[in-house]
């Protein structure tokens, strides 16, 4: 996994920032439509012997965010992506490492993003994440908008 | 501010969370309606030179169950307080020290809240946060729910 060029660049850029690379991070998985990462739960606990939910949250941004990423450079675009607005929900505690897929919401399509982006120089779509429970529930949910802006060359 | 007890407890409560604790943050201000947090930038710098994310996400949900905490502490009450759902937008970049104000949402009170977790042992109520911009705009925004559970004598 860790050993493929585009996953290798984008755990740099995760590890270059500050606070990302406090959380102990790392790259669980990719397959196209998922990205996966996940955190050792003894770093991020709360209170309450549960992840936090400020990590969860950020985990969860960073897997989307990192799954738009690599779509963008897939293509061959270079852009900024940014995330504009998130919806979380808190379902259940989680007392196990942690770990978030991100994926794109049903509503949205990567060829469209894409293309809007390669045409206007500016698009916007949809990723969903989840962070599982150990029995095959669910700890947290996360719908989140990404805008991509293309870089002046 | 620090000197007071239920705000040194708050504090203490942060800072035993490994992942709050690494934020650096510090209790800004506290006026009953409002609290605010700060941390600083350079802990929380994504690859862009501004706050991450996540951190303002962190900060944001922090202040808003820390002000919930502190409410539930003064009515003498003993009760966990969860985050249940939240709804974060980001307007604006943030290129300076972190800065998040928590106050209850216009929709709420803290009257009834109170009440209701007096009378069933279980309340729910929602509370609003923002990170200010320096020049008097908003960098982020978040609205989140939180509930209290009576524990148990």
């Amino acid at each position: 996994m860790q050993d493929q060029p585009a996953l290798r660049a984008l755990d740099a850029h995760y590890q270059a920032m500050p606070p990302v690379a406090a959380m102990q991070l790392r790259i669980a998985g990719h397959d196209g439509d998922t990205l996966t990462l996940e955190a050792p739960l003894a770093l991020h606990v709360n209170d309450k012997g549960c992840a936090f939910g400020g990590s969860l949250v950020s985990l969860m941004t960073l897997a989307s965010w990192g799954l738009v990423t690599l779509h963008v450079q897939q293509a061959g675009l270079d852009a900024d992506v940014f995330v504009a607005d998130s919806e979380v929900r808190y379902l259940a505690p989680l007392f196990a490492d942690l770990r978030a897929q991100a994926r794109i919401a049903e509503d949205s399509a990567w060829g469209d993003f894409i293309a809007t982006l390669r045409e206007r120089g500016r698009a916007r779509t949809t990723l969903v994440a989840t962070v599982p429970l150990p029995d095959g529930g669910v700890a947290t949910t996360l719908r989140a908008r990404y805008v991509a802006i293309a870089r002046k060359p």
